[in-house]
């Protein structure tokens, strides 16, 4: 059986080294710090005229900070241990593949967003290193459709390519057609699941049965896939809000945030318990379709979508989701191990084309011609821009996104299936005996007085 | 033996629907952004005379407001996982009363405390979502009494009722008695505990020992708990300072709540091994007791009580609360799952009269002038009110909660006899099985030569 | 078997009480609020002329204040749940000596550090309880090397001493020879590690061999431990920052911690997969060599290190804290459970002289004069102070570290090897059993249809 087994103990070193002396390469001659984390704070405090150090943008961002990036690594990484013997690969590679993404998500959407036309650095600060984590949440979601499936060193192709992918997209979305997006419905999340979707169309294995025994949850897998569920669940607020506008954006962003995964827990228990037998209750659906009210709210959160408009893109996205886990195989081809579709996707799309249709419909008696002006940053050459334009250029960058998602995914899929990369045999997947040294189970610890015995562990006759 | 099993799938769904269209619909007639939420934020900071963006109340609470936020979903749905086979039940459960309580909690508490004179309607900003996670915290405590032996309708039930009997108990409280209670040992835990002890009570299951084989804890579910038990600890200073005064009212909350809670650690250790065989600690009592110095110093935390009365009120509640999981057995008809009688009713009772001696007892001397009038908010009508008459109140807060609850309790108990609730049968209570989809062990996992063999689970023959 | 069980029936409850009881009279004696937290904040306010509440030191650092505590308690407590028969202890006696030492934290630091002239009085505020958590880290390493093998009554000793041990070499490091060390890789990470090392050193057992049946993880102990690696690792770039200087000082800090662990992770993963057979990794390496990273930016994260800087410091400790699990054994008679010599030690080390090195070649022209002169505090009595001087006191203050920690451990570790404090037998480390009541295996549950039988457990012959 071993000789099936992928060896990555050559590939794997080699990927993490020289990509990572190429980031520190690569920060050594790009990245310095930018003005509010630079020793000259206090002198650009005085040319501001910025009386108090509470004024840096640390203490405005810096909890919304810390929240995300538990979503990205607690969150993310234990949502994906729901299978009964691959939590390890699921909160490890995350990990992997997250603080790498982080480090070249900086650079990647330095260049395009943080680049100071003085000295041609990058600065960084707060701000950026919250948008670092969200361009690795899309090669995180892309993660979830190919769980178990893909070698280690796989994944970090995966990132090296998504995470350029990401910043483009996200230049055009948000810089070329002056999109909002704060919380990423489009640029994150339809991105993220489109690029999976078609890396693992691509990848298809006509013969992933063999593995079917180890591609299901037990108990505490699926306790431990909740620690994931609920710190995202209750972080997305933050997740949404954390690089909106100072003030009314960030606390506006976080209520209406809260409220539509507060309405789609509801929605999605109804449809688990209404599709099964004696009305009970499916984990897969309650970790995840639970979670899909934050999605949708990724585009409109910052804007006055109302507290009532929040609950109905909560309770639509509930359903929706729960539905896609019960009866949507989109294709057979496509072998989506957690749902992206249902979770990322689809919820994702549906985002866009709320966020779409509330600029579309904002009007200065509700905002207040500043708050209009400042939520959808109507200045410079967007002055004359109306909120009817920008509902229609809000329409493209979902476009932009899925272009990007499904090309780049394409790409980076043919690239994926070169027989050099260590992937798991059929019979192999979702399995941690693959790529971690897997201790025997606890319930094989001999009785007390046999300790001068050796251990016979339950798979011991295959190690 | 499934005959006897209940059914929930169309009362669960209808009760999630009817219930979550209901809250659209009232939040659509009732409930926006208040001034710090809404678009107009920039021209209500003018007529102010607010500098800085900063100034937001989002800024002063929204940290507190997350560490809450995990207190509620992890912290008391993963203390509920400690039962062997009812982890999904506990915190699945707990997600699910906790989404829709909130949002009832809006509307219930915004009638009470947030209405706007002017347009009738309910204006919602950070701190209104703080108190509408306390308000849930109110029905998550009775939940623990009642924990493996009602469906998740009879919970949804518990939350519909509960959520106004809290409203309308706090504003008796807050606003007609003018009483302080920040961390709410009285409006919170007294009522809470009180209220799902008497629904208990009422439920009383003479036969409740057919469940006894799954009435305890495994060692997973054990540390499973651990993790709501360790983040309700530390984010304990929070719960207790999250809506207190800004400045040095929200600071010494935290720092009187962070000592009282390091105190009950100490005495709950001394007094678990005290009691056992050998010393052994029991982890009922470390995953509980160790909590009773928070929930007593919900009431004065944020009065001058000092350090070393802060480590007092900790010392003290360790040792009654660990008693009480060891010895009182308030009545045998009372079945209470997680001893929330311990946790919650006797803590927060203490609470309550520690808190109304501390204010009788509060001095210009020990607060300044100012101090006592902005702690007390001895201000408008209440100037005169003297710390000896606010003492007195706080006092009679206690009885208006335990009268709440006790009453409150008594009415949804009866309501919840009904026959038509789906609940458990006797011999089925504790068990996940009744209410979800379980997988099978992982540890029944086939050897991995026999992959295309059926998979034959421990309970296989049951399903 | 149960006779060499030691018996903590009277210790441990007497150590727990009358500890307490001390901290109640000492706090009694000593401590009270300070400015910021005390009601007569409003006074002080307009004295200092400050404008807004939002000023109170609390807004500055309850963000940091309240991940650190996570740190303390989540962190650290399920790090050392990856025994598979340790997890109660783990993360339980984690818990006891935590909550002791954060008392005993602010007493000992307080007087060393925060007492009041005026009135011979130690005044407490926000900043004195993230030290108190810091100082509490120092005793919580030393833990890791003795994980199993101690009991709870030693682990009190421990803490006992430690704290003092840390106060006074704190107060030596920062205060005397005034070294920046705002992170702690010095003060608490090579004094803790040190400390724990030298206890383990005197504490030799050389029959552990008769328990390494229970020395090791189980899968799902794993998975528990990487939720105290996962919040040690996200959270650090606050530990790092919490203390730091208002404004930049916290920013720089929290960046370049976060770049630093994400380097390790990269190399950890390279290291431990290149040494395995097929590549395998070891989840020993990624619970731990992942953060090595965070420690060792303890001491430079608020220089202008640079983010490549910090990414090469990330990237060494990860090489070097893996190549310590691998294959360092100090000495064959120093047992250390969790591998502090090459998460902490190691790393501190390192850390320390980072440190040093960055301070000497700190210049005007990279830090602005006043930058120069806030970041490493050149005000009254160190006004002519260079940064060449300031490196050589760095170097000095790791030699005090190293020194406290030694000699400490020393004496601690004499004191500890006297036959009363009922430490397990040889036969009996890593064994929950023997203080904690552990409950059967929920793999032990009779099928539905045998309720009535008595439960037979695995174990149940040995209970």
């Amino acid at each position: 059986m071993l000789a099936k087994n992928p060896d990555v103990r050559i590939s794997l070193p080699v990927v993490c080294f020289v990509w990572q002396i190429a980031m520190i390469i690569l920060f050594g001659v790009f990245v310095r710090y930018d003005e509010e984390s630079d020793a000259h704070w206090s002198e650009h405090k005085r040319e501001k005229n910025i009386t108090s150090d509470i004024e840096n943008d640390f203490y405005y961002r810096y909890p919304s900070f810390q929240d995300v990036h538990v979503m990205i690594f607690v969150g993310f990484g234990f949502l994906m241990t729901f299978l009964k013997r691959y939590s390890f690969g699921g909160v490890g590679f995350n990990f992997l593949i997250a603080a790498f993404g982080l480090q070249w998500a900086l650079l990647m959407q330095g260049w395009f967003h943080a680049l100071d036309p003085a000295d041609g650095q990058i600065k960084i600060g707060i701000e950026n290193i919250i948008n670092a984590d969200f361009c690795v949440a899309g090669c995180l979601i892309a993660y979830g459709a190919l769980l178990g499936k893909v070698s280690p060193v796989q994944l970090m192709v995966l990132t090296l390519f998504g995470i350029p992918l990401f910043a483009v997209e996200e230049y055009i979305i948000l810089h070329v057609l002056h999109v909002r997006d704060a919380g990423g419905s489009m640029v994150i999340h339809t991105f993220g699941a489109y690029y999976g979707l078609t890396i693992s169309w691509i990848l298809y294995r006509p013969k992933l049965d063999q593995s079917k025994r180890l591609n299901g949850s037990g108990y505490h897998s699926d306790v431990f896939a909740m620690i994931g569920t609920l710190f995202l669940w209750m972080f997305w607020p933050s997740f949404n809000s954390a690089i909106s506008d100072h003030g009314d954006g960030q606390h506006r962003a976080a209520i209406n945030t809260y409220l539509a995964l507060a309405s789609s827990v509801l929605t999605t228990f109804a449809i688990s318990s209404l599709s099964a037998k004696r009305g009970k209750l499916d984990m897969v659906h309650i970790q995840n379709a639970t979670l899909a009210g934050g999605v949708a709210m990724g585009t409109a959160a910052e804007f006055m979508i109302t507290p009532y408009g929040s609950l109905i893109v909560g309770f639509c996205c509930g359903i929706i989701s729960t539905f896609g886990y019960l009866v949507i195989t989109v294709s057979r081809r496509i072998q989506d191990t957690c749902g992206v579709h249902n979770l990322h996707a689809m919820p994702g799309v549906l985002g866009a084309v709320v966020g779409a249709i509330t600029a579309a419909t904002a009007s200065e008696s509700v905002y207040g011609h500043e708050g209009l002006v400042n939520t959808f940053d109507f200045k410079g050459k967007y002055a004359e821009r109306t909120p009817a334009t920008q509902g229609g250029f809000q329409a493209a960058g979902l476009c932009v996104a899925l272009a990007f998602g499904i090309v780049g995914g394409a790409i980076v899929g043919f690239i994926l299936r070169l027989p050099v990369w260590g992937d798991p045999s059929d019979d192999n997947c979702f399995d941690d005996e693959v790529y971690w040294e897997v201790p025997e189970d606890e319930e094989s610890i001999p009785p007390i007085l046999e300790y001068n015995s050796h251990m016979v562990g339950k798979y011991a006759d295959r190690m």
